[in-house]
């Protein structure tokens, strides 16, 4: 698999979440090694790896220092990467895109200033696809330097996956957070729709735009989002969830690994006492992938009309490409596409979630494919963000090539906190 | 009523979006003696309203000449203002803040991007509440100087109502536009959720911001709309509607003159062919008012999270008190509130509109407050706010001081262009 994922010794920059704030509340170590031992990892990785925008080592030293002395907080000393449509101080967010590239913001967004009110430290920007689209980006994928890590956060999963750093933003309009998660071997979690406010984040299409995490673990990810919402950290202690299987309308190009991976982990949860049983694609389900189509298209375009109008010349064949799509379809066409996926919203409440609290699914249909031209296919991530569902990914195996396969456990709008549970005992299955 | 409504000779300012357009397309004039005149009525009557953060009338008469020769488009040569939460070049954006007094943008908004390909011309940014807030503003309004145009849309209503342009963009996440369209006299139109593209607009609170229009006529409304949407107008000639009078759990609030102005609309339309039915207040409608403020101040305060940690001394005190009783919120506070504000979306479509295709309620409480420390009540435009259902207001008759009293018709998720079309129905009547 062509993969080398550096030198092993261990360090601090190792460390997740959870061990960083232990270790810092009880004085093994202060934020400021942390923050080195990430940065030593970030010079010797980031060469290889190309996740970074932006890094700002002295920035965050002193922002490391000046939490010396503060009282406990939730995230003290954690540092994080800030994908590059989400404005971060003091970097610009370019956006991925030549039009931005002297685009410095006023203000740090809200979920990246929540994050630092609650003691987490900004490192950096990470690389995105330009106006978190389709377009491929350089950044090679930690487990196989020859493969895409999946977009569009392609640089969130890959700093974190290649522990450069702790937890990322990422954000998910199709499946930008999981998909490039799965590809990369690290957890991915979107919240419901519009948890985490999108002030300071650049839309893509607004009726799916969601800032989520990318981590190493979800119980890292159940951390971060309860400090994010103003929460405690839900318990962990949970009774084995109802699980349903759900293989979508789109299990026909799901591969053979990631079908004996998802077979693999629903056997792990049954015999560990879940309940598991299938759930059946409603008739309807098929259409959302069509409908979805029709409102990112328009969407995208409308969000880019001044940039489409002023600097189309610096857009990529992919942004032009939605645009151009966008551009065609008429209110009409849009309203009724709309209209469709609120439906498809309550029915899918009344025909996914009667008997069971979780959905398992594939996150993938495959790993990462070869080469940076194709970020990977997002159908299968993109069905949960439009129905606003909460959804993470975990890694739950191996394909051919020896490359991570994810899972999906996707949860009822607003369960985020028992999703979140379900999916740490679900990890500690997995782990064992 | 102390009321100075200017000079009152009639010019090209005078006209609406509808004349504007059709009076270009047949030669009668061209857009520059458009925008000139417009210019001319800004240049008289700002120094009395204060409506505008800034004009640039040198801008302006340049986009009216590059129109010229340009193939027809719907809105060829039409002037507009834009509430200054929302991105439209060359101006700066300064949401009424002094945090952002240098904040240039680098593109339109969508909004103001699409206005702009469809032929519009972009005269200059209104008065806006600080970040669309209930911090009072300074702006008169037309109809009665010594009072209040309403908030936080103050400057894109009252330059309408005053003439200076014949439409302008405003947001409304509680009752910013409808309401200060009422106070002042005009039409203001509140689209479902997410129709406009909210790329490059500040958000106040996510779940709820959406930007709308107000102009002075429902006509004009509709043209505006149909060319943002990329639809053809919907037609006028509708069979009267099926009208359901709600006087929601606010009944209380509304004072008499308001009370008499509907019980009179609902007459009118009732002797001109409508079916005029009481559609009753289901039980748990006064949850909204609760569930909306939860919601409201939550995301308020996450959304301005870089800004109170940052410039909190440039705040005003409304903001600030919105972020502190926010940031007192807890996750689990939030996401009860909006499952249950979700909730009320799904019962309102079984509650209200089953047997009537609009409702008829009234705008506000009563005529715009004396002075201008407070914009007014928004309690009675926000609930279709917060139910994402659209809704427009139209002058319907005068209150005891002389001054504009409006009703509200509201439409089920989706139904604008129908709603519109019934508004024009009863825009005529009530001009009769």
């Amino acid at each position: 698999m062509g993969s080398d994922n550096g030198t092993r010794q261990s360090g601090l920059y190792d460390l997740g979440v959870s061990d960083i704030v232990s270790g810092i509340a009880t004085g093994r170590f202060a934020a400021e090694d942390v923050v080195e031992s990430c940065i030593e990892r970030v010079r010797e990785r980031e060469p290889v790896i190309g996740a970074w925008e932006d890094v700002d080592a002295e920035y965050a030293l002193q922002q490391a220092r000046s939490t010396t002395g503060q009282t406990t907080l939730p995230l003290k000393g954690v540092p994080f990467g800030v994908k590059d449509v989400i404005d971060a101080l003091p970097f610009r967010t370019a956006m991925g895109s030549a039009c931005y590239r002297s685009h410095w913001p006023f203000f740090d967004a809200g979920c990246v200033g929540l994050a630092r009110m609650r003691g987490a430290i900004v490192l950096g920007k990470t690389v995105t696809a330009e106006f978190a689209g389709t377009a491929p980006t350089s950044t090679a994928n930690p487990v196989a330097l020859d493969r895409t890590p999946g977009g569009s956060s392609s640089g969130s999963a890959a700093a974190v996956a290649d522990r450069m750093v702790p937890f990322a933003f990422g954000t998910q309009t199709g499946g930008s957070i999981l998909r490039p998660a799965a590809f990369c071997g690290v957890v991915g979690f979107k919240p419901t729709f519009g948890l985490y406010s999108p002030a300071g984040m650049k839309f893509a299409a607004h009726s799916f735009d969601t800032i989520g995490l990318i981590a190493r673990s979800a119980e890292d990810v159940a951390i971060v989002h309860a400090a994010l919402m103003s929460d405690d950290v839900a318990s962990s202690a949970l009774a084995p969830p109802r699980v349903g299987v759900f293989r979508s309308h789109l299990w026909d190009t799901v591969d053979a690994d990631c079908v004996s991976v998802l077979a693999a982990t629903a056997a792990r949860f049954s015999s560990c006492g879940a309940s598991v049983v299938p759930v059946e694609v409603p008739p309807w389900f098929g259409q959302i992938t069509q409908q979805r189509a029709v409102v990112n298209a328009y969407e995208r375009a409308r969000g880019l009309v001044g940039e489409w109008q002023n600097s189309r010349d610096s857009l990529s064949p992919q942004t032009l490409d939605v645009c151009e799509r966008g551009f065609k379809i008429t209110g009409q066409q849009y309203v009724a596409a709309r209209r469709d996926v609120e439906l498809f919203r309550r029915q899918a409440m009344l025909d996914l979630f009667e008997d069971v609290d979780v959905l398992l699914a594939p996150t993938t249909p495959g790993e990462a494919p070869h080469g940076k031209g194709y970020p990977g296919d997002p159908r299968l991530q993109e069905l949960w963000t439009t129905l606003h569902m909460p959804s993470i990914t975990l890694p739950a195996g191996q394909g051919g090539h020896g490359l991570p396969i994810g899972i999906q456990l996707v949860g009822a709008p607003f369960v985020d906190q028992f999703l979140l549970s379900a999916a740490r005992w679900a990890e500690r299955l997995l782990n064992e």
